[in-house]
């Protein structure tokens, strides 16, 4: 399945009837095509355009404080295969085609710590190496 | 697979790992064995320490500010089959068996506006009315 963007018009319109919080945010989730959760970020009104506009995915940083589009250092880019919103639109769910890998640790999802009697349990190991994605510091 | 509860003072111990943002809450994503995301909610550290503890779900609701024991009016509960959380354990990833519907609108999943072309399109239909679910309001 490919995605097909609407017009501007009809992104600006969607856009006017989605729930930001008070920080002008929403919850987005990446999701595989073979139903894995790859992260959860935000985006604000920008990043959602912009998603929706060019079908390559961009968050917003809350850390950084700007737009993030996923993969411009680490290489490790979201191509948008289909968006949804929810009941309420204050979330919205990306099903994407992820090159690599999702996670800043180097595995393909964020959601590795697993709940076990014992505790915490890591269900993957990094498939690449931090310093490899974003560069060595030296 | 079957969830195993951790005892106490292990849930205990990892829910001081856990970073509940400013308002005390982490996103909680639930996703059926198929891979379908249900919904996206909730939870403060009380929330987390139930679902842990009983393995049924239990999240924060942000509108009624209390407790939000899912399916406690409707019947449709979720049963915890197994608990992530991501990498900067700022979100949880509730596998869950969901009884009936998760939506409060009837439908199966939260996530049913698709976006096309020409805008947003609903993507299924309610299963049961939400006045079946809630009770007829007379």
């Amino acid at each position: 399945m490919t995605y097909s963007a609407p017009p501007p018009e009809k992104i600006k319109a969607l856009c006017n009837t989605i729930r930001f919080d008070q920080n002008g945010l929403i919850s987005a989730i990446a999701q595989a095509p073979n139903g894995d959760i790859l992260m959860l970020a935000w985006m604000n009104e920008d990043a959602v355009a912009e998603t929706l506009a060019t079908g390559k995915v961009c968050y917003w940083s809350r850390s950084r404080q700007k737009l993030w589009r996923k993969g411009e250092t680490s290489g490790q880019q979201q191509k948008l295969i289909e968006a949804r919103l929810d009941c309420d639109r204050d979330a919205i769910l990306l099903i994407v085609e992820q090159t690599g890998v999702a996670c800043h640790t180097g595995r393909r999802s964020c959601f590795y710590h697993r709940v076990t009697p014992d505790g915490l349990e890591d269900t993957t190991s990094p498939e690449v190496s931090p310093e490899v994605l974003y560069g060595a510091k030296t």
